[in-house]
This record gives C-alpha cells, sequence and structure tokens, in this order.
C-alpha cells in the first residue's frame, strides 16, 4: 500500500505515474463508494459538479415509488409511505451536511425559485434597505431572479453587483442582503463564508449563500457560521438526477418573522383543513409551497443519503488531493491557464482552466470518455466528486488531455471557422 | 353488446342491475384503456382527481430514463436524449389537450408557483388596474398565492372573492385579472369558460383559469375561447405521478409584452451563454424558470400520452354517464346532498356529496377498496376518470356503500365522540 502523500507534494508532481496514481486509490478509505455508483464503462466522469452519476440504490428506489407506491398504494402513499413528509425529512438529511441546526432545512422547488423566496424575505426583514449586494460572474440564475425580484418590486430596490475584491468595502448600511455562491461555478473560487457572514452582520445585512457548487462536496458549517439564509441544488454533488429539486435554508431565530411570497397550499399551517387565508405552517415548513415532486425527491432522498455514510471532512481532503494533483499534472501543458485558486482555503471541488480553444479540446476529450464541461467564452471546467472519482482518473484524463492536444491541429485556421458556427 | 343509453337515463335508473352495468362496459370505446393503467386487485379507484393512478408504460420509461439516460449518458442526455426540451415538448402536447394553440403552452414548477407567475403578468398588463377577481371557495392555493402576492407588492391590490353567483356583477373596469378554477375540486361544480372570459373581456380584464380539475377530463377550447392565461396540475386526470410538474399557458398575443417575475436561467434566451443580464427567452419558453425535474417530468410526458390516444369528446361523454349513474344510484340513498350540478354543463368530472358522517364514510369504504376522498368538513369525492373507471366499479362502489351505511351505528354517539378527535 502506499504511503499518503500530503496534497501539497502534488503542485511539483507532474511526473507522477499511473501506478503511483492507482496505489492511491488502494489506499483511499473512500474507494468503496464508487461501487455504490453507476460509472459506465469508458467513462472517466469529472461532471459531477453539473450532473451527478447516478447512485446504484436509486434506480432500486424509484420503481419501488413508481411501482409499488404510486401503482399499488395510489393516493394512500401521502401517508403511508411518508409522501407528505419527505421534503421535511430529506430537508433534515441535507441540514446534517450543511451543518445547520435541526428544522432549518427543507427540500422545494428549484434554487432559483428558492432565491427568489428568500430575497424577497430578507427585503422584508431589512424593510429600510434597498441593496441585494453580489460579485460579478455570481450564478446567472442568482443574478437574474434578484433582477427580476427588483423590477417586480418597483420599490427603489437594487441589485449592486461588484468584483469580489470590492465586497467587503461594498458592504454598507444600505445593504439588506449579501448574496453569494459559496463556490464559482466557472472557476471553482470559494468564498470564506464565516469572514463574510461575519462582515455582513457587522453592517446589519443578511447573507443569503447559494450552496449548490459545494453542498456535498465539503464540510459546511451554517450554524457554527450564524449563515442566515441558504439555498443549494439537488442534482451536482448531491447526487439526486436531474433537475432534483433543491433545497433552502432559514436560521432558527429568523424562522418567527420569516414571510415569504409563495404562499402555496403546502406550506398552509394545515393544508388539508383547505381554509381560505393562508395561515403559515410553524417554522421552515412554510417554505415548501405546491405539491413537490415525489418521484424526483425520492431519488434526491437517496443521493443524499449516499453522502450522509461518510464523513464531509474526508470527502473534502480527497477533493484537494485530487485538485492538486490535476493541477500538478497540467503544469507542463502549455496554453491552459488556471483558473482555479491553488491555495486549498479558497478552492471547490473542481478545477477549471482558460484555453483559446476549450470548446473543441472538450468535444475531443468527451469523444474519447473524459466528460468535463466547457462554459463559454473559453472555460474547461473538471469537477472533482471524491466519492466515485479516482486518482487514476485523473491520472488518465490528463494524459488523455495530453493526447488530444498532441494529435489535433488546433492551429488550423478551418478548425477556428468550424469553432464559430457551433 | 348493449345498446347505448343517453346519459339523462340514469338519473332515474337507480334500479339498475350490476349485469346492465358491465354489459355498459361492454360496449364503451374506452373499455381498453383501463389495461394500460395499474389498478390494484380488490380496489375501486374513484379519487384520480387526486392522484391519477399508474400509467403501465410510465413504469418502463422512468426505469429507462433512470438507468440509461441518466446512468449511462449522463450529463450529454440533456442534449442527446432531448431533456432540455421536455418542457416545451410536453407542454405542447398539453397544449393539444386544452384546445390551445401551439407555442402556447409549458410545464414548468408546480400550479402554485405558476399561478404566482401568471398573476405578476397580468397585474403587469394591466397597470392601472388593483383588483384580482375571484370567488369563494377557489381551490385554496389559488387564493393563498393570490393573498400572498397582495401581500408582497403592497401597491394596492386586492383580491375580491365574491360568491360565483356575484362574479359577473363583480367584474367592472377596477378588475386586472379574473382568477377562478373551472371544475371545482370540492363540488364539481364546472364554470362556463367562454362566457366567463367574454365577460372578463368586456371590462378590459384578463382571465386566468385553473385547470387543475377538467384537463384530461373533457374537451377544452383555450384558444376559440379566447383565453389569456392558464395553469394546470399534471398529476391528477393526466396521470403524471405524484407531485408531477404543473403547466401553464399564455395566449400568443400576449407574449410579447410578457413579463414573468421568476427569472431563471433556463428561461432566459440563451440560458448557456451565462450572460450577467437576464433576457427573457423567445415566447412562452421564458416561463421555464430553473432546471426541471427530469423523473417527474418524463413520467408525467408518459400520462399525457396515454390521454393523447382518445378524444376528450369521448372522455367527456363517458364521464358524464358515469356521474349520472352514480347519481341515480345514490337517490335511494338517505342523508347524502348531492352537492355537484345535475346539469351535464355546470358539473365536472367528479361527484360530490356532503353527509355529516362524511369522513367515517370515506374511511369504511376506503377499507373496502373503494376509494374516494375526503374534504373537510363533510365532503365524500368521487372522481370519474373515464378512462380506467368503468361503470360497474361505479354500480360496485354504490353498492358498497349502501352496506357501509347498513352495518355501521353512525347514529352511535360514541361513534361522534370518536370523530372529533379525529
Amino acid at each position: 500500500m502506499a504511503e499518503r502523500r500530503p496534497a501539497w507534494c502534488y503542485r511539483r508532481t507532474s511526473d507522477l505515474t499511473r501506478d503511483e496514481a492507482e496505489a492511491l486509490d488502494r489506499a483511499d478509505e473512500l474507494a468503496a463508494f464508487r461501487e455504490r455508483f453507476v460509472i459506465p464503462d469508458g467513462v472517466i466522469y469529472l461532471d459531477g459538479n453539473s450532473l451527478g452519476p447516478l447512485p446504484k440504490a436509486t434506480a432500486t428506489r424509484v420503481a419501488q415509488v413508481v411501482e409499488q407506491e404510486w401503482g399499488q398504494s395510489l393516493i394512500r402513499s401521502w401517508t403511508d409511505h411518508g409522501w407528505i413528509d419527505l421534503p421535511m425529512r430529506v430537508g433534515e438529511k441535507i441540514g446534517q451536511l450543511i451543518g445547520a441546526a435541526s428544522g432549518t432545512t427543507v427540500v422545494a422547488d428549484s434554487t432559483s425559485v428558492n432565491l427568489f423566496k428568500l430575497l424577497v424575505a430578507a427585503l422584508d426583514l431589512r424593510p429600510d434597505r434597498k441593496a441585494i449586494l453580489t460579485e460579478h460572474g455570481n450564478f446567472p440564475t442568482d443574478l437574474y431572479v434578484a433582477q427580476g425580484l427588483t423590477a417586480l418590486l418597483q420599490c427603489g430596490h437594487v441589485l449592486r453587483s461588484v468584483p469580489a475584491t470590492d465586497l467587503l468595502t461594498a458592504l454598507d448600511r444600505q445593504v439588506a442582503v449579501l448574496m453569494l455562491t459559496h463556490v464559482n461555478y466557472r472557476s471553482g473560487a470559494m468564498h470564506d463564508m464565516a469572514a463574510l457572514t461575519r462582515a455582513a452582520h457587522r453592517v446589519g445585512a443578511l447573507v443569503l449563500w447559494d450552496l449548490s457548487h459545494s453542498v456535498g462536496a465539503m464540510p459546511l458549517r451554517l450554524a457554527a457560521d450564524d449563515v442566515d439564509l441558504a439555498v443549494g441544488c439537488g442534482y451536482k454533488y448531491l447526487n439526486g438526477g436531474p433537475g432534483a429539486p433543491a433545497f433552502l435554508h432559514v436560521a432558527q431565530r429568523l424562522q418567527a418573522d420569516l414571510r415569504l411570497p409563495l404562499t402555496g397550499w403546502l406550506g398552509h399551517a394545515e393544508p388539508f383543513a383547505f381554509e381560505d387565508l393562508y395561515r403559515p405552517a410553524c417554522g421552515i415548513a412554510r417554505a415548501v409551497v405546491g405539491t413537490p415532486p415525489i418521484l424526483s425527491l425520492a431519488a434526491l432522498d437517496v443521493g443524499v443519503d449516499v453522502s450522509l455514510q461518510t464523513s464531509m471532512l474526508i470527502v473534502r481532503e480527497k477533493s484537494l488531493r485530487l485538485a492538486s494533483m490535476f493541477i500538478a499534472l497540467m503544469e507542463s501543458e502549455p496554453g491552459f491557464n488556471l483558473l482555479t485558486p491553488r491555495s486549498a482555503d479558497l478552492r471547490g471541488s473542481q478545477v477549471s482552466f482558460a484555453h483559446p480553444q476549450g470548446y473543441a479540446i472538450m468535444q475531443a476529450l468527451i469523444k474519447r470518455g473524459v466528460i468535463g464541461d466547457f462554459r463559454a467564452p473559453d472555460v474547461l471546467r473538471f469537477g472533482l466528486a471524491p466519492l466515485y472519482v479516482r486518482f487514476v482518473d485523473v491520472w488518465d484524463a490528463v494524459s488523455t488531455l495530453r493526447d488530444v492536444m498532441r494529435e489535433n491541429a488546433w492551429h488550423d485556421p478551418r478548425f477556428q471557422q468550424r469553432r464559430s458556427v457551433t
């Protein structure tokens, strides 16, 4: 068995051999988790930051929900199989993954819709303030939702967007809520959640963290960091399936005064009383709006369960090692500009490189079974999900990338032309 | 083969025999559709107005989406298996069922969230008007969403709720939008969509119809009736599965000026350009907000396909006959107060009765395999979905109800006590 080597080691380990990578896998305490996922033959899957792969238990569970619960028990499953409690039950599990207190996290709607709900709630809790502060290049849906909301309210609210480096100076007493994505979808850069939350609180602002690119990939400490509000995605590192429902978190101390704009029947204090007047359910349960998509929610439940079977500390440690190795192996490859911070404290669970021919390179990689993804104009993203990505996968991915670069005529002007019509 | 008898016939046919009911089933041109659904042995399922049963093809399709599309093709399925187009594709199919023009219907979110989106759009299209007009006893989520919205906007908007009989007189030039559910969830009473839409248009108001209890159970003519806006549910008569995504409709003539408040990344003109500024997608596609729950959406697709394989005219005719028969057979049963209008023009696809012991009676029925449902305080609802409910089911359901009434001591004061703590 290979001895474990510290993560920093790989910064200069561009000469790591494939055997050494395999040895690291043999020593990996998460190695067995890979067996819980369907990873197709010939595929190196480095896109779990976009859509996590299928946990093997999910097919069985979804079939059971479809054939037994829906098919045989029909409407009775809302109570007999606990469908009605699923949003709270799965939310509670996600709460454990993100270090949130019990009763603060629930599954509902999509990340976009949840952002809308919590932005409205934040503005309502800070009625004298008009600014939503965010950073340039935040995930588009976060920006779009805030734009849509300020246009809707027509009460002088503004979305103030600044470069990340200016966030602290832009945090003033006009800011009602600081809305940030914890890990940037494009670069993989990670914010210091505790520090920014403290800074926001110092000026009386709330924080709304989008955890889409961090939940399931690292330990989070929402309670300890005193986070007010958060949302996140179920289909990336939580492996909940395509378009899995999202989640949202509201700190206990804010729940009594929490007013949400989407007041659906399932967030009512007594949904089955069918009253004419809305009365919010107690606590976070009011954030459920309409009837949740049970098949997708059941799949999310299974994905979350897989993550709960290990420690996010172990996941994070392997994630950093995988990324360090990826970065180190790429050092010798010219033309790739690393976008992800090198410091472990400053990055999430992906590595991103800019390359002028990024789109074509990614297409060529995908053809050879190395699945990452491309973000315009020139970013190659590689997600490193420790539950199923092996050290040898990173080694093979970089090796394939080298082959691609060697074999293709990226300098050919005809190629440039093809690219432009894609 | 039994001759088909006109629907009115059963109003006085409380002496119809079981053999005669079976003969009607043998002559039923929809009879073969029942084979496409899983109906558990010993169950008479009269709750399809709450949750439609499982189409047999759904289990196969969902397994394929899970195991092949997600499991094997992973992220590539967004394009290779057309996930990205599913909201528009399934929406287009639903558009056919509701008589809407092409390009006016899309699947997204829940009915509640879609109500919110379209109410905002309606108020935006009628900026000088402050009233949302609806009726007492509309489905709670419709009322709650409107209440949440008026509270959010704080611009003097009001939800004006009147008895159904007062709708026409309440329709004045302060009304921005008339929001009604086509078929009442409790009584099964049906509005005249064409007439009310005309009346609203006469005073310059828009209409927003909630089709949750009519889509899939009858022909609808949204284009011909000049309906502005509509929403509807996927898990009732569309048999899309528990919490299936909902749909919404916006008439073509309103789409150019359509401003929706929930501006998510998937409603952007170019989602994969990841621009910082929101630009709405062309037409109805902008109503998609976040990433849709694909497993649930694929199940909905199958359910909709089943309905598309017949004519809603045929479905409606059988629905009326089933209901007429149910009502006729119940005439001899004392203590049940029919809530559903007797006139075919005034009712949807369910029959409802009030009975002081409604809750306990429904529990007893369910125990014997006759699954309807109960709505407080005293309503027994029986959904009559013509694709799988047989005439003999209606006969057997009423027969079981008679047994229940004969065998139980509803007059026993101890029972009254039990009921009150339920």
